[in-house]
């Protein structure tokens, strides 16, 4: 990403468009993911002001020259200390400025911060601000997405052989962390799932120094991160032969898996690819037991808008990507999940792993 | 930390203060390592809700039975949906409330979304709210901090085999990051550094694909997680013999370090801390290449108060626990870094970590 683009993501049309909506001067985006995909900065301290006319990145000595490589198109301002009383120095800010802010991503201290700072200065906020448009990915970051999940699919394929009695859940989740970075990872996208057996009931199961036995069911949710696109994929296996009645809600899932997955294209709104998998959970008797959302956007973040749900008003658009993820969770027995990354196409999407969704017993 | 303790580590008369000083009636906590401090319970969503005859944890039904393992002496809430609404509905907390925050830990949205649920609320705000109470480590907590520094020792020695001729920095990074896993790390506490040579010139260097070179210098900056408690250490070594420069910088820095510890104990100011080191490092004329401040306080989180910094008004206590790494950074040439995690004891300080600072020289 940091060399990718080298251009302003944010129209200037658009910018007017937020501008006019709230009569303000001016933007303030402070959430750095944010600020990466607008304009390629990756450092760890900074905000962007944009105006109608202009953009500005604020941010610290350490960041000085990666800044002047990374970003294109903005001017960048080098604070020493606090970057918000330079930002007043300089006189982009001042007190007549009505900055639009997203309040999800900024606290009360900051807010008060600024107040202090450049008195007399407004802010109004503005939620869900830019995840429309981070959501439509361009050519280059569907590539991005792409490569990301190639290097999963590697290790996914890798670890496999990794999969043998006795081996601990963290043994396992900890093999699956290094074989990621040893293939060019900068790290995880979030902290790695391996549940066998019971554990795997919770779906936001820790991994813990339970042993795999035969019989074991396992599942392994996992993602990384590279070149700041994230990965994000679930598949769960057995070890030996499962009982009739995993075979029974694997093959349930596998099949909401796909129902969803197959009504899953541009102009479908997010919450009827959500019915579709809790419809055919629900049809093999299964509905309690679905008890997260279908799916989420992925892309600079491993959670972005939109939420795959029953309540999101949201329509999905060619060129965004999202999970689908629907699983069943039955206490004291076994979690079963199977989850894939898709890009939406104009008729259909496209699944970015290429491990395909059937059971695989090891072991047998 | 999930079974330490079982009981709420927040003192009565220390609620009652704060409740008078704001003419307050409760004190919302929304951070997750302060709930998991006050009460330890470890789930990813929920909030307390504190009053002077009682506590109450809200929290969803993911986190059920866990809630009950973890928490004692707190009511418990398991909410289906929306968290504030269900607090209101239950009469907990209702639109006569005036209820502490901590502004630094709660967006303008969760502001809002408090506000328009329980109409007539008042919010209090106080910054750095349980600072000096979390500073304070307890006899469990000082050995939880000894258990995961002897973790991330292990590893240190473990990975020195590894250091030899081509190996990347992020691949000896990826390792590091395994071998703490294996020997039970529930993850790192922070991006594991390994910069060799000019790239450790940067404080906060991101692993590369640098291979490392006979002569290079190799800075490794590390911590982990262990029952919720976090490492962090800095060794700098060397592969091969560095020139009299390095080494004349290497011995300023070692210099440093120790004249900062043996001033450490309680009652001393943090502000002394970070002037010792950065005194030391000016005699000898490296004054202008320490760019950062001296320390930290660690514990349940990597970066915890106080800072030891030339503006710190923190005076130490006996039961802190801080870091002291002093550096210097020749840019186009090399960083040198070498930090502890130390316990402020009455008259002086220990050093959690076993490995010593003298520098470490490979394959020469």
């Amino acid at each position: 990403m940091s060399n990718l683009s080298l251009k302003f993501r944010i129209p200037e049309n658009w910018v007017w468009e937020q501008l006019d909506s709230k009569n303000a001067t001016g933007i303030l985006i402070t959430h750095l993911p944010h600020i990466r995909w607008a304009c390629g900065f990756t450092g760890s301290n900074g905000f962007l002001i944009i105006r109608g006319d202009g953009v500005h990145l604020f941010t610290d000595r350490r960041y000085e020259t990666q800044a002047e490589l990374e970003v294109c198109g903005v001017e960048i301002h080098i604070g020493k200390h606090d970057l918000i009383d330079y930002a007043k120095q300089t006189g982009i800010v001042d007190s007549s400025d009505r900055l639009i802010i997203q309040p999800e991503y900024i606290t009360i201290s900051e807010l008060n911060h600024w107040k202090a700072t450049v008195s007399g200065i407004s802010q109004l906020s503005i939620e869900n601000l830019l995840n429309k448009l981070i959501a439509l990915k361009s050519g280059e970051e569907i590539a991005g997405m792409r490569k990301v999940q190639t290097v999963s699919d590697i290790v996914f394929k890798e670890i496999l052989q990794y999969i043998q009695e006795g081996i601990r859940e963290n043994e396992l989740a900890a093999m699956i962390d290094y074989r990621h970075r040893m293939h060019g990872a900068s790290g995880m996208a979030f902290d790695t799932i391996v549940a066998f057996g019971s554990n795997s009931a919770l779906p936001h199961a820790r991994p813990t120094d339970r042993k795999l036995c035969l019989g074991d069911s396992i599942l392994l949710d996992f993602g990384c991160m590279v070149n700041g696109f994230s990965s994000d994929m679930t598949r769960t296996l057995c070890y030996g032969a499962p009982d009739a009645e995993f075979f029974d809600a694997y093959s349930s899932v596998q099949e909401a898996q796909e129902n969803a997955f197959s009504i899953t294209c541009a102009e479908v709104r997010a919450s009827d690819v959500d019915y579709a998998a809790r419809a055919s959970l629900a049809e093999k008797g299964y509905g309690d037991f679905f008890s997260h959302s279908t799916g989420h956007g992925i892309g600079l973040e491993v959670h972005e808008w939109p939420r795959i749900s029953e309540n999101s008003d949201a329509v999905l658009l060619r060129g965004y990507t999202i999970t689908i993820e629907p699983g069943i969770y039955l206490p004291g027995k076994f979690g079963i999940r199977i989850e894939d990354t898709v890009l939406i196409e104009s008729h259909k999407c496209e699944r970015l792993s290429s491990i395909d969704q059937d059971l695989i017993l090891i072991g047998s």
